[in-house]
């Protein structure tokens, strides 16, 4: 592979090439082969694992429990919640035939599963001491897609989806709510992305829901992300499924139900949030690799170096640390510098002979400091692992600072359209859909979410004039 | 629920209701609203979670690393190899619509990916420095099933699927037999099922396989259960998806590839190597409980009680024991009794005022002692820690004892319809398909493997005198 193959269309220049380029050079993805599919690969496929593995264990420590329901799922479900299937319709995979037949009833290959949930939870629950009922599934969802991109928008990604039942709608809120935390809490602390958490807009909701909402990332062009959502769905779905149960008098009731999900869309988000035109920038909580450790000697000294640099290694595995040793003969300690930032990885270690007979590496960061650093070969787990430390933290000001610096206060319409050019703009509206599609039409914004955090505050909408609606301030941007 | 609700028919008496009802009753499974499809229920979920988290480290400590490839294969793939094509074409399912249209291509929900990932292959391999390319992904795979059972043959189950290519024929079987070792480990170190390994008679092969491998379990039925297979593909897939790298020299050749899965299927043959009259039997190692704690306390007394069993299950649980308290306040402790038996927890520990007073509670086993022990509550996280290791122990010891007394090593006819009506038999055969063909519907029996530790053995075929093949004894058996 040739230096110039490497290299990826600069995010300054444009930013969708350097996206579609980077996830493919990077070994991230790689399309599939029906459309809108896409192979995750083992470097993509294990920051997805270690993202997995610290929301499943703050799932579990919220009081749920995995259980894992059918992929397909018989189209009469989707039609019994009328707002739900008139959502999902033009998004469906149908299997028609199956083991050499045509089906009596066609099969939907699973766009969401608040059908077949329901469906489960109307026979698993009786009385009020079924309540609540918290469950979650690691599944893959099909949803066709007609301009697909990896990671962000894909025929089939993998997700967690989180459905509970609840006696009532404040115990069914507070869940919603208390999800809506975890998925800000981990975004926020692992994936190093200073989300806004808020309540969608009525035209933005889930399809069957009460309530939306959604945790928004500024991504590095000031687009937004959505990241993670929380339902809460009412008694629409208990409706339709029967989902019931018999309170402490003995009378029957319908339960409240919701649902969040979070998927392999956050790896876009990753890379869109931190990335720049070297490439990837990993968060190191999230990196397959924290440190890489590149040996440079050639001749008699390789392999002392080598050794050297392979005991550094288990050393720092030993203390926690993900590092990995390139040692690929076949090219330059020059190249696996520009690989290695291409790929993300937060710190690199260099060992030559001078190095090593001076106890000392070299310590260059994928970002913020500029230079190398020596650090003591007998310190280097402590040291790495403050240095990894202060990189996540870096990164997660970073993006916070890019994010405030693109973020507008706007009460006018001037303001408002020269904020959403290059990031967002907190605004009031009136809250009316046909407002919603113009601003859209003239702008590309729309309303990402309500900001949780948002005092309250009246007044007129800013493309409008109409009364102002929500109490709050809404924040619009153009999205992913 | 009344208490003869929860009963199941005894195993002894009729083996396939015992199973059917009581995979539901101890609420592992449910059946899923589209044929032969099973939802998994938290309790059986977290059996998979814990035998998927012991697996998959095997997986990465032998270097595989983890990926994800496509849920929909595109027809004219399964094509390619016709072997392959040949066995999977009577259960396949196919999208033939998406997105509101017709495909122009149908669709195969995946049955095992060989195809698409021989395709990823051919693009990610070019020289021999990209090999071994060792791959695994756990996924769902759909194979539509005339005659579904809940775990053991299901329209989906979910399973690993490891995928490796190699250089030569020498280094792929290398690959093929360490996955067997490694599922043979998991089976009996972690499930207690003391499996054999062996290779599979040629009629029994995966269909592309140049050889097939399987670990094979007997059930208290007598029964085989295939419980994990590994296969070495030869050149075959690589022929049809041009997985090709040019060597040291430069020269073109092609890879030798391998595949390799266990699936939910384990949970089945955890059920029917362990369970009994009474329900489930749980190994310590799979058990989502390990521990269940039952206070037995009414009135003024059940406070303290109800808090010192807490305080107790912290402690199990800071000791790294998986402890339950069943402080269900509408059933009584006989019926809860029952109840974690049925549902296989392999100790319960009830604690009374007396036993409180005394710092001590009453431990009973599952199955193996009789009767229950004073054990001493300060003492308890060290005494239950080795109890369980015993009681992982007995059951594997157990399981090897039902097998070895329901396996004979037979020379005649005679004796060979003998053995296999209850268990198995170690026999000469003459490796011929029509030969296996008279043996099956003759007796229900077929070769389920080679066991890979026989000694060299020749002579005349236990059916037909034909000269034995293979040079060493077939296991022959009733199969799930």
């Amino acid at each position: 592979m040739a230096r110039d193959e490497r290299g990826v269309t600069p995010q300054s220049e444009d930013f969708s090439s350097w996206y579609n380029e980077l996830v493919t050079k990077a070994q991230l993805v790689e399309r599939g082969p029906a459309k809108g599919t896409m192979v995750i690969r083992p470097y993509g496929y294990r920051v997805w694992e270690l993202l997995q593995a610290e929301l499943d264990g703050r799932i579990k420590d919220t009081g749920h429990e995995n259980a894992y329901f059918p992929l397909f799922i018989p189209e009469s479900y989707l039609k019994r919640e009328a707002e739900h299937v008139e959502g999902f319709s033009p998004e469906l995979a149908v299997v028609t035939h199956a083991g050499g037949k045509e089906l009596e009833e066609p099969l939907i290959v699973r766009p969401t599963s608040e059908t077949v949930i329901g469906e489960m939870m109307a026979k698993w629950i009786s009385s009020y001491r079924d309540l609540p009922l918290l469950l979650n599934q690691w599944a893959n969802v099909v949803r066709w897609e007609l301009r697909p991109r990896m990671f962000l928008r894909t025929t089939e990604f993998l997700w967690q989806e989180g459905h509970t039942a609840h006696a009532d709608e404040a115990d069914a809120m507070r869940e919603t709510l208390q999800m809506l935390d975890v998925y800000t809490e981990v975004a926020r602390d692992i994936a190093a992305i200073p989300v806004v958490p808020g309540e969608k807009t009525p035209g933005e909701r889930f399809a069957g829901a009460v309530k939306t909402f959604s945790i928004e990332g500024m991504m590095r062009d000031g687009k937004a992300l959505q990241a993670g959502t929380s339902h809460y769905l009412g008694t629409n779905f208990a409706k339709a499924f029967e989902i019931q149960f018999s309170d402490a008098a003995g009378a029957l009731q319908l339960c409240h139900t919701t649902s969040w999900g979070m998927s392999t869309r956050m790896i876009g988000g990753v890379i869109m949030t931190h990335g720049d035109d070297k490439g990837l920038v990993l968060p190191p909580k999230l990196a397959p690799y924290q440190v890489v450790i590149v040996p440079i000697a050639r001749g008699e000294q390789a392999d002392a170096v080598l050794d050297a640099v392979r005991d550094l290694a288990a050393r720092l595995k030993a203390a926690g640390i993900r590092a990995h040793v390139d040692d690929r003969p076949q090219v330059s300690p020059g190249f696996k510098f520009n690989d290695w930032e291409m790929r993300g990885v937060p710190i690199r270690l260099e060992i030559g002979p001078r190095d090593l007979a001076a106890g000392t590496a070299l310590m260059a960061k994928r970002l913020g400091d500029e230079g190398k650093t020596a650090i003591t070969l007998a310190d280097a787990p402590k040291t790495l692992i403050g240095a990894l430390e202060d990189f996540q933290k870096y990164l997660l000001q970073r993006a916070t600072d890019f994010r405030e610096s693109r973020t507008a206060t706007v009460d006018t319409w001037a303001e408002f359209t020269q904020a959403v050019a290059t990031g967002w703009a907190r605004t009031l509206h009136c809250g009316q859909a046909a407002c919603e599609d113009e601003i859209k039409a003239e702008t590309a914004a729309t309303p990402r979410c309500i900001p949780a955090d948002g005092p309250a505050e009246s007044g007129s909408c800013v493309r409008c004039d109409a009364p102002s609606a929500y109490g709050k301030r809404v924040l619009f941007g153009r999205a992913y």
